[in-house]
């Protein structure tokens, strides 16, 4: 397979422990990098007017916001709390210039003496009602608001929107505004993958790779760079390219004993030449 | 919900550390346990014959036989091998009475250099087609075989059958003979469960229990006791019921650094004790 045409996207989550979010932009830059998607949390360390600034100045496009969502929690007033969050994150990814805000599902709510929820339904429906609530915000600051299925294995702590059929049947409920991130980390063992992606379409907001390490010693932070697993990446590039995607393919790798201890500049590279040869 | 009055089933993966096979089968006979899914390795060291005769001694039904599948392999020798290791499971399973074999789909296969398969689809094709090499010795031997759909986080190194309906569609395509295996752990989180344990009906051989830790330490061997965890069992419960399956209830449970450390009538005493209150 031909190498991409479309640009790599470096996600901050693949460098979190090495830079701030200045450092981080200025590491991107000076390795060619055009794209990037940065975390809230370093955003705001950073400040966000000065963030703005540094995009600009780097002329960088970002392929997203990470991350939002995570609407489940056990009394109402809370649940209306994360709904401004997210309202504000919106007005952040605006201001930064985000082409799409990245948001997963969010885990069963613990409530206040510790105990968490059973009703994984129940938390789906807290879940689309908070993209409901949130959605006329994004559409009036023309931030389209990406819904990235997780692994099944976070459905319990992390994030229970878990496939991408289920990520599309709340696209199909909720309407314009609202499409999908697919990381092919989260989706790769999914048997209903090939018709999933081409029903997505023109909705497919974000396209991620990584790798799945045998083993997988952590799982959360034992991603593997792209080439160092079982992922046909390839295999994902052509289905979302025939699903019609033409934007960023994103580099996120969350890898605590790996490519977070490697020199910063070593990584992009890295990233950079996996990019070129095995995706 | 009302107790359960399927019987509670003890899988020998419960209580592996504790027993032998004749300890366990004594151990499960005096705590007033009436079905048993025992291992192959177990029953191995036992003598097949021995272990029927331990089984009929104790008058106990034998719900499952683990396990059976895994059936990609890079080279056709390979394959072959392990189609006549599954028939020789299931002329063993007859001489023990199972009432089924259980079956997980296999990993991506390892070439001799040890270099693992990244064709998910290519794998999914060798466990279609190694079902269907051992399906007529299995008719003929009249032991059903049960296609347990394994969690999506094993796709890589273990089994790569990984949802309902992907087992349920290897059902549809060869027939009797073939059944599935629900295990909570396994799809507690699919949001297409209802409709697919509906359309399993009849299919439905086993019905297995433990619950999902939150945090799950161990991807393999970090499995809660029922009621431990996030999942909803008597929701499962509840379907299977309804799709009319009236079998044994099997308390699965692989915990290294818990139940595998305590004294096994403990384990069984207290699986006895969930299986009456939260199942």
């Amino acid at each position: 397979m031909a190498p991409p045409t479309q640009p790599l996207s470096i996600n901050q989550g693949t460098l979190r422990e090495q830079y701030d979010f200045r450092g981080f932009v200025e590491a991107c830059a000076r390795s060619g990098i055009t794209a990037i998607s940065p975390w809230r949390d370093k955003v705001a360390a950073c400040g966000l007017q000065e963030a703005a600034r540094l995009i600009k100045d780097h002329n960088l496009r970002v392929s997203g916001y990470c991350r939002g969502g995570l609407f489940p929690a056990t009394t109402a007033a809370e649940r209306q709390a994360i709904v401004d969050d997210n309202k504000r994150m919106i007005d952040e990814a605006a201001v930064l210039g985000c082409e799409c805000i990245v948001l997963i599902g969010g885990a069963l709510p613990v409530d206040s003496s510790g105990k968490r929820s059973r009703d994984l339904r129940g938390a789906h429906k807290m879940i689309e009602d908070g993209l409901a609530a949130i959605l006329p915000h994004a559409r009036a600051a023309k931030v389209p608001l990406a819904m990235e299925p997780l692994h099944p294995m976070y459905a319990g702590d992390r994030a229970c929107v878990n496939t991408l059929a289920h990520a599309l049947d709340l696209c199909d409920a909720l309407g314009a505004g609202l499409g999908v991130a697919v990381d092919v980390y989260h989706v790769w063992w999914d048997p209903d993958i090939e018709a999933q992606i081409a029903r997505a379409g023109s909705r497919i907001l974000g396209f991620h790779v990584c790798d799945w390490l045998t083993p997988t010693r952590d799982m959360l932070l034992d991603r593997g760079m792209m080439g160092d697993g079982v992922i046909d990446i390839p295999y994902f590039r052509r289905l979302v390219e025939k699903a019609g995607y033409k934007d960023c393919i994103e580099a996120e790798i969350f890898s605590a004993e790996n490519w977070w201890k490697k020199p910063g500049d070593e990584v992009i590279r890295t990233c950079i030449e996996r990019y070129r040869t095995v995706c």
